[in-house]
């Protein structure tokens, strides 16, 4: 029981995402049960090894084409892995991440213009404007927006989740595992499952809202203090669970370093345009 | 009282989305209210003039901040516009879209690499790793999983939003009205109001379930019944609220015919290179 966290409030819920008591002036309006779930949003990277109960994934999938769509078009698909060798040979692609492996659901999002390109045969027309960046980018933002509504859809559910973007570390033995044709292009994972008790995760907190938040046009004046201020604020958290000496800066800053600090990535516009999506 | 609408049941929800009944064979788990809120959404066109009451913004980033951010970098943020001149020159931008005029609150939100060169720059290390596509594609995959957890909070607080990716229609003058800097880019907007009960929204239907989510492997053996199946859905959709003789494929197709039909959006590389966001 002594580990048993306190119930969460709004209050806690915020001052946790933000790592300081009142993080911001305004009075926060009525809580209800979707926001709790919301802002409680922590990704988890231990799951028990129970399957998704039956009618789960097609719940999860409701909820995922209930997000909106950019001009209805739905240029996504989502493959649903269970296999547990199919996921170990996916965790091995995507930088041997362990959570991937364990969890008992792994989704992994796809941009599909697949679907539209076969129509397109069918009904003897050409697309022509599917060449562009911007049907990618339109493909891609349909796909998050699927991906994050399955996610808020099953912590409601009592499940944890983490998304794995490194699936995009070794994106054509991806295709090749996953049968991808032409015109289809995995851009992350999803994991799914219920969270393993004995090591439960911590909301991390994010940057000052003021970093973020810009009213009628972009300023840019405090934003160098925010970020020394969440410097402050990650180093607490690195010290309390990771490692000592760490600030987000530092650890943004490596991620970004060069091409090799990409972990394979660099290569992705390669890997996009073999898979016969251009992106003009 | 006569037009007010039934409560939703989760059977009734699932079958608008799909809009046929019993669309598919899994029984559903037990429902909860953000399961509710996110099978119930549907896009709002018409808003009422009603400002949003105070600290409901900074609730809604509150929640934007809670979705997961790949490698923590956080590479996106998002002005809020509720001038009204400004929002009518932005919805000029975005292919004059009377809602974007009316709801008020718009927020825009941005791919944010400056915060991060930002800081290279102060802490004299290069981020050569910064300019590649897979890099814009996660500060894209950022920024569409915050916006996606403020429409669902929006939504469970009782307020509609649509989205409006027509925002990329004329991206510099959207630059230069939002003052945005270098490494900045504007990838949609997101309106928010409450609903006019005068003009209620539906639920449109999506593609049948079977030609989205495959399992352990990709599989197109049955996608083109699904889209005639999904045609048919649409085209009595279509009848009820629009246009006679509409189909899916029809409306989907001619959308993305050649490079004029997509609005100015064929630019889109173009635009972004110009904020000095590379993409090797």
């Amino acid at each position: 029981m002594k580990n048993h966290p306190p119930t969460p409030t709004p209050a806690s819920l915020i001052e946790a995402r933000y790592g300081k008591t009142h993080p911001f002036g305004a009075a926060l309006p009525e809580f209800n049960k979707t926001l709790e779930t919301l802002l409680a949003h922590r990704s988890v990277r231990s799951f028990m090894e129970t399957p998704l109960p039956s009618g789960t994934l097609e719940c999860l999938i409701a909820a995922a084409q209930s997000a909106p769509s950019s001009c209805n078009l739905q240029m996504w698909s989502v493959v649903a892995v269970e296999d547990s060798a199919r996921k170990a040979r996916l965790a091995d692609y995507a930088g041997q991440q362990r959570h991937i492996k364990q969890a008992p659901a792994l989704l992994i999002f796809l941009t599909d213009m697949a679907m539209l390109h076969e129509t397109a045969t069918a009904e003897k027309v050409s697309i022509d404007g599917i060449d562009y960046l911007d049907t990618f980018l339109m493909a891609a933002i349909d796909a998050t927006l699927a991906a994050q509504n399955v996610a808020t859809a099953a912590e409601s559910m009592g499940f944890g989740t983490v998304y794995a973007g490194a699936i995009r570390n070794q994106p054509e033995d991806v295709v090749h595992e996953l049968n991808l044709p032409l015109h289809v292009f995995p851009i992350f994972g999803l994991c799914i499952g219920y969270p393993d008790p004995e090591r439960p995760a911590q909301i991390k907190p994010r940057l000052p809202q003021r970093a973020v938040l810009h009213h009628e046009q972009y300023s840019n004046h405090d934003t160098r203090q925010a970020i020394a201020d969440y410097d402050v604020t990650m180093a607490a958290f690195y010290r309390a669970y990771r490692e000592a000496g760490a600030t987000w800066s530092k650890q943004s800053l490596a991620r970004l370093r060069d091409p090799e600090s990409l972990a394979g990535r660099d290569r992705l516009r390669e890997a996009v345009l073999k898979q016969s999506i251009l992106l003009k």
